[in-house]
Formats: C-alpha cells, sequence, structure tokens
C-alpha cells in the first residue's frame, strides 16, 4: 500500500547502523569500558577549535538576516569562492564559484549528481568492497549498479581491464572513493590515469560519455605522507564529492560541496540542472551558519596525528596476533581478512564484545572492516580480547 | 545525454527564484531603495535573541563530539521528545519521540514522507493555487500531481466536492498547506473535518488510504487570535511537516520535523521507512547543531506583531488604491487579483520597480502574491509606484 520500495528497505535496516545500535546496547550491558566497537565512522577526535571560534564571532558579530536567511541554492558564492581558490592554492586548478555548489554533506552532493547524470535504466559502475548506500542513490534515480571487483591481488585497487569490459552503451557513471572506504587504499595516479584512459576509449567506442564521481570525505587523511592524487587532475569527465564530515569532524552537520569542472562534457549545463537538483530534492541549500563556518576554517584539518597513532596500534596489534591485513594508507578504516567463515568470525568477535562490519555489507565476503576513529584506549583494551579471538580461530 | 528530466528543469529555473534575481539586479540600477521586492518568502525579521543564545552556549559549553557527531537518523532522542511534548502541551495530543523525525527543512520532510508513500503512478492531489515545487517532489518518486482548484468563492479554501470527485483509485495523498502560501488563507477546522470524512468514505469505496500531508512551515504565523487547527486533530492518516525557517526566522538552517502519529494506517510501518528514506535520500539528519539550538527554543517564536504591522500596511494601502484582495488571516503572503491580464499586470509592475510572482506561477492565473515579509518602510516607500500602477491599470 505505501511505497514497496521504502517497505522493503525499512524491514532490511543498515548493517552498519544496526552494529552501532548493538553496540550502545552491549554498553549498557557490560559497561562501555568492556565493549570494542570498531563499527561506524563517527570521527572519534573533537573539531579544532577554529571551528568553535568561528561559530562563536559569526553568530556574535553576524548579521543574523545573512547568517540564517536564504542563501542561493548553489551556496554563499563568496563562500563558494574561497573553496575554489583553497582547490587552486592546493591543486594548481583555476576553478571559481561557478564550479563549486554548496551540499548537505557529501551523500546530499552525490545524489545531486547521479539525479543529474542518470537517465532511469542507466548503470553506475561501483568497485567492490564499496559503500552499500551507492546502491540506494544509484536506485533513487533508477539506474542499476553493476558491480566490479576491486583487484585483491593488486591490494583492492580498481581493475582496469575487468572495469572497462563491464562498460556497456548504458554505462553512465563510475564511482570511486579515495582513499576509500572500507580498504584504506589510497589509489595511484598512474593507476587512475589509465583507467581514465580505458573509461575514454570505451565512451569512444559507444560514443557515450562516462563521468567520474569521486566521493572524497577522507580526502585529507592519509598517511606517512602519502599523497591523494587530486581526481579531476587524472580523470577526464570527473565531479567530485567532498564533505568535511571528517576533515573537520562535524559529520552531524551535513556540510560538503561538489566541484563540477567547466572542461567536463556538458559541465556548465550539469552545474545549472545540480543547483536545481539541490533544491527540488529538498535540500534547498547546505545548511547556511555551516557554509560560512567552513569558510572560516577552510585552511583547518583535525589531527591527522591521532589516527595514525591509532592506525599504528591496531595494525600492530592484530598483525602480532596473525590476523591478515594491508597497512592502510588512507582514511580510518582497516580491511582484515576472517581467518575462518565470514559470519561466524563476526558472531564470534561479538561473543568477546568485539563489534566490527562484515565484508558482505561492502560486496566482499571474507573480511571484516575495523572503523580505527575510536580511543586509543579503546584499542589497548580491545587487544587482550582480539587474541582470544585469534586463538579461538586457531591463529 | 544526461538526465532528460534535469535538462528540461535546468532551462526552465523557479519564476520566484528569477524574480528574486532580478530584484537584485534593479537594486543594483536604481538603488535598493527604489525597488519594491514582494517576490520572496524570506523571514525579514531576525531570529528570537533565544536563538543566539543558545547556539552560543552549545558552542561553549556543550560537548563537541556530541554537539558535531552523527546523531541517529531519527534525530536526538532528547530534542525529537521535547518536540513532541511541546506539542502535547499545545494541541492535547500525546506523542512521544517515536512519532517525530527531525528533517533538514519541510523540503526534506515532504521529500521524505513521499519518498514512503508513493508508488510509480500514484496521484497525490494539490489544492491550486500551491507551492509549484510540490510538482517536483511527487515526481521524485513518480507520482502523479492532480490539481483541484480552490473554491474561489469560498475565499480560496479546499473544495470538499471537487477534491472527492478526482479521487482516483489511485490517490495515495493530499497536500494541504494550512495556513497557506500564497493566498494567506486558515483553513477552519470544521470544513477539515468535512474533507476528512469525503477522504475516509472516498478511500472506503475504493479500498485504498488516502494519506494527508501537513506542509506548516506557517504554522506560527496567524494574526487577529484566528486559530490554527492542529491538523491531525481535524483529519484521519495526517502526517504533518514542519519548519523552523518561518517561526524561528532560520531558513538557511534547514531545520524541521515531520510527525508520524500512532494512529494512521500503517504508522509505525511509515515511521521506520521515514527514517531509511532520511539516510537514503542523501539527508542523513537533519544538521546536529540546528536540532539542540531549536529544542533549547522550543517555546521561542519571531514577534508576529511585526508581520502583522505590515499586513495591515500593505492591505489598506492596496485596499484604497483600488485592488481587489482577501485580508490575509496567516503566513506572510498577499494574493491580489489582477485588474488587468496578469502577464502584462506584472510587466507593468516591474516597469514601476515592483515584484511580485505571478499567479500562474502558483497554477492559479489572474492573481499575484506579494510577500509582506519585507520591511514596514519599503511597503510605505512602495505605495506611489503602486498608485501609479492602479492609474495604469484604471482603477
Amino acid at each position: 500500500m505505501i511505497s514497496e520500495r521504502m517497505t522493503r528497505l525499512a524491514s532490511g535496516g543498515s548493517a552498519i547502523r544496526a552494529m552501532f545500535e548493538e553496540g550502545k546496547r552491549l554498553a549498557a550491558q557490560y559497561g562501555p569500558e568492556n565493549v570494542y566497537d570498531f563499527s561506524i565512522g563517527n570521527p572519534y577526535f573533537a573539531p579544532p577549535q577554529a571551528v568553535s571560534d568561528a561559530i562563536v564571532d559569526i553568530i556574535t558579530n553576524g548579521d543574523p538576516m545573512s547568517v540564517h536567511g536564504y542563501p542561493a541554492n548553489a551556496g554563499f558564492p563568496s563562500v563558494r569562492e574561497t573553496v575554489a581558490q583553497s582547490l587552486n592554492r592546493r591543486f594548481g586548478t583555476s576553478y571559481d564559484s561557478g564550479n563549486i555548489l554548496m551540499t548537505v554533506g557529501a551523500a546530499g552532493g552525490l545524489n545531486v549528481a547521479l539525479c543529474c547524470l542518470l537517465n532511469p535504466g542507466d548503470e553506475v559502475i561501483c568497485i567492490s568492497p564499496y559503500f552499500f548506500e551507492y546502491n540506494n542513490y544509484v536506485a533513487n534515480y533508477g539506474g542499476r549498479v553493476v558491480v566490479v571487483p576491486a583487484s585483491e591481488a593488486g591490494g583492492f585497487v580498481p581493475d582496469v581491464d575487468a572495469i572497462a569490459a563491464a562498460v556497456t552503451p548504458r554505462t553512465k557513471a563510475i564511482i570511486l572513493n579515495n582513499p576509500n572506504n572500507p580498504t584504506g587504499v589510497v589509489y595511484p595516479a598512474g593507476l587512475l590515469r589509465r583507467l581514465s584512459d580505458a573509461l575514454l576509449a570505451k565512451g569512444e567506442e559507444y560514443g557515450t560519455v562516462i563521468y567520474v564521481i569521486s566521493d572524497e570525505p577522507y580526502r585529507e587523511l592519509a598517511y606517512d605522507g602519502v599523497e591523494v592524487p587530486w581526481m579531476p587532475g587524472c580523470m577526464a569527465n570527473c565531479i567530485v564529492g567532498y564533505s568535511w564530515s571528517k576533515s573537520l569532524s562535524l559529520p552531524g552537520e551535513r556540510i560538503g560541496y561538489l566541484v563540477i569542472p567547466d572542461d567536463i562534457a556538458e559541465g556548465q549545463l550539469i552545474y545549472d540542472a545540480a543547483v536545481v537538483a539541490n533544491r527540488m530534492l529538498g535540500f534547498v541549500n547546505a545548511p547556511s551558519l555551516m557554509q560560512l563556518t567552513v569558510a572560516r576554517c577552510i585552511d583547518c584539518y583535525t589531527d591527522i596525528a591521532l589516527y595514525d597513532a591509532n592506525r599504528k596500534l591496531l595494525y600492530n596489534g592484530l598483525h602480532e596476533l596473525g590476523f591478515e591485513c594491508a597497512y592502510p594508507a588512507g582514511a580510518f578504516y582497516m580491511w582484515v581478512k576472517t581467518p575462518i567463515d565470514e559470519s561466524e568470525f563476526v558472531a564470534r568477535a561479538k561473543s568477546y564484545n568485539i563489534l566490527l562490519v562484515p565484508g558482505s555489507s561492502f560486496g566482499t565476503p571474507g573480511y571484516v572492516r575495523l572503523a580505527y576513529c575510536v580511543s586509543g584506549d579503546m584499542i589497548k583494551r580491545s587487544l587482550g580480547a582480539f587474541a582470544r579471538l585469534a586463538a579461538d580461530c586457531g591463529l
């Protein structure tokens, strides 16, 4: 009677969110100090002080009608210009406010981009393992996800040949997430250039354009000096979706942007369409106080050293126990091979009060994702439980 | 190549927004003091001081991780409970946090509600004149708007018989907007009860449920002690969408809620689906700082006396000049009959630097909408221009 799609989805729910709720239940039962919740990518460290300072200053000294009134649907022109100039300084680009659309987080931005690109029946390639919410975003506009597994042998980078083979005349876009959730891999520029060439060649073969949607909430989170390539610098027809959820620890505030470069196919039309889509999908505009706040904090980032310390602590701990996982170069996730059947492993982990997300929730069974955006203390306390889990699995 | 729907919409644009841009152009050309822009419903008066105080206090004394982290997709439980209790005090209801979903403004809330209700091909009744964005919202989920004109003779209230006659087996919902944009009419409780009975009877005839989606951003804006009925108290199967855009002058912040009462058909399923829809449409959650802020200001409202003074000033001025319009009881809009052809009237008004929105933008030609959420000074200054316009139209 009501929406059949939503009836189905409401009974399904999100595995990650369910785990999050389970974590709260276990914490109430065993005490929060005895539960090791690695399930959700909620930034653990507070926003930089500059964020609070900016908010208080804007509220105290700003004109409340400008601060809280309707900005343009695309966002405040001054904020968009600030974002553009920041990108230009960092990446040698030449964007201006007309290339930037302020969005309700990266999730809002991805929806706007897909709404602008897809006709019903169009295909969107996703590289597994991947954030499963992409399935819903693509379906929102009548599209269909085509899954291409990452190259496991290559360390979970995109498999250029497999992607090229998956392209059809209906392929409208590919979603890339770099640094990657859930693997923590950072895609290198050379690989991205090869992928771009392959997509251009396929597009030429079919007389189509294959857009790249680059989902980059983790752009500022790369370790050991690893450089995260500027995606439109490596890939043709690339639209970038960004969020300050992780880089400023503001996930609740829903603030991000799209970059729609001039030189992509139909760039101006896509930008104009994106402004309309932002309005008519019900976002209307990115929250206004937060637009002004992030513009003030354009050169601020959460201290990555804190996540880096967690990364080393958890990786070394798991590695010593015999777990098999790649050393992540970015984001705040670790992608661990399960030594036994995945669902059995997740269940046994839970019996030790360890919460993690099964790889099948990302389209790749046989692995689990650990989010290490948690306290270093919890990681330390968890290692005893992991040791028991390892023994239990015959490691 | 890109989305055909968005290509079409991007070239169309919003008449109201276009007028808004035209206003800025005229202001630059003739000086802002010589332009009379009645085109957009952007609150003119600042938020109550309590809003700024709450924000500064939350930022200064709150835990930044709770303030800016991910709340539940439905919103902070404490905020939802505060909203529920406030409604219970005012309307004698018995809601709790499980009936409230915090949304990205009313636009976000309406999209969530429609997403949960509609299957492709379903029909949604709108009463003209109406906010044309409803067309896009309904189309987002494959629905089709069926327009039923309001009773002009009855002062633009819903025409119960005409609505009943428009119901088909595919009718899934009716959107009501009370107090009304663009007419300023407040629907009386008795009429709403009769409409509810008619919808129930039609639903029984077809074996269907016809939901009422009540869009209420103007709920607190009613004058002369006119009571705005609590819609679920008058109408069966009613979901309420609210926004603080007008009542706290926060339109840029995108903060509102849905009320999904227990006693509507499939109430629990719709609530569960709405939580999922909030996530997967890309809203994820209502902006977190603003959730906490409105909860602190739950009993605060913009001073309606300021809008009331504008209402009297503009109504009396136009009435004396011979314009024909109903005295609005709510919202901050006046709905004026055009003494000559509508588009010619709008063009002549613009030649006197008066900007107003043609009634055809709301599906009802022969009228214009004036938004009087402007400075009283501007209204006073505009009356000379209106006098010349009246003379020009033979009044």
